[in-house]
């Protein structure tokens, strides 16, 4: 039985989309990261990182939302949630979801975690200042270069899209208005309404 | 005919390292990021991303160290660079080397690249000063609960070998004494030793 540690308005969102569009059987755990839970010796002790998503299996624990995403792309090849068949066409999902972990995620991270890279108010508020630029610039490039239409990769839904889905829903927090980008709206939108993401977002706020 | 884009000094060393590795036939171009190469037309043309490492296949062009890594694992399965036939140590790879792209390499960005995401010399300055402390901290958590021993993932080498022996090659630079980690400075120095990894230091030098 799989156990996903989660917390909303966080990157997880994308691990727990992952696992209702696989239909896995799953245990939810919402933690609260704004009052620190993921920092308790009791959840360090299940990912000494002490950041989410954690997913607990029968073999142990996994880390890392690109890392979940493709391991329930694998672990449920019936659901086609990566083009598992075609090792190119795979890394390139892979390099989508890492430019996502650490290049967008990082960039938003500034606004609200700048004491992970610096010690003074002054450098949070010019690390804050710069978070509209750097998350529109990420997300130009998504919008030009990345994001195929209808879907990350073109025609078929995967990982990718439930991943660019929970950071897109970052940018109105961010500051920067996501009507900008045409695709990358009417994709979010798009994966917003679908039956496993509505289970998703229903799920978290009743755990 | 593949060919890597690879930048001396920089994280791009774990692909070549790995091509080398698989024993891949490929040509190698060696750009300068100091004198900025990587946001020349003709390279944004291949990465619009203005990054190493670049990947140009017959396919087209894959960028991302985890992705890159996990491509040249699959696309020379004889090489055994990665457990491809167990989605679950296959997921174990993939969350290493997550965390060294999305958190190591991030918390080493910060001593030179504090521009990314400041505008201020005073944030900079702030910067800089803290990255001893996060990349010891970053190493810690891997010599303590990830870097199984001998290897990263246990008794094989794999692709993660390559990209802990690219990042922990950058500690004397942060100022972090290596040696405080006796497992990671002493992988960090077998895989030094390593025949195709002499053959990919080798070869960026004489490119």
């Amino acid at each position: 039985m799989l156990k996903l540690f989660h917390a909303q308005g966080s990157c997880s969102v994308a691990s727990l989309i992952a696992l209702e569009e696989a239909g896995a059987d799953y245990e939810l755990a919402v933690i609260n990261t704004r009052d620190g839970d993921q920092r308790r010796p009791d959840y360090l002790a299940i990912n000494p990182k002490g950041r989410v998503p954690a997913l607990v299996t029968d073999r142990g624990v996994l880390t890392e939302n690109p890392a979940i995403l493709a391991f329930i792309a694998q672990a449920y090849p019936a659901a086609r949630l990566a083009p598992l068949d075609d090792p190119w066409a795979f890394a390139q999902a892979q390099a989508f979801n890492s430019y996502l972990a650490s290049t967008v995620h990082v960039a938003h991270a500034h606004r609200l975690r700048g004491y992970r890279w610096a010690d003074s108010e002054t450098a949070f508020e010019d690390m804050r200042r710069k978070v509209p630029e750097t998350m529109a610039a990420c997300f130009q490039l998504i919008e030009d270069e990345m994001l195929r239409g209808p879907y990350v990769l073109g025609g078929a839904y995967s990982i990718c899209d439930a991943y660019l889905f929970a950071l897109a829903d970052w940018l109105e927090g961010d500051s920067v208005d996501p009507k900008q980008f045409a695709k990358v709206y009417a994709h979010r939108e798009m994966v917003r309404a679908r039956p496993a993401v509505r289970r998703a977002l229903a799920r978290q706020t009743a755990a």
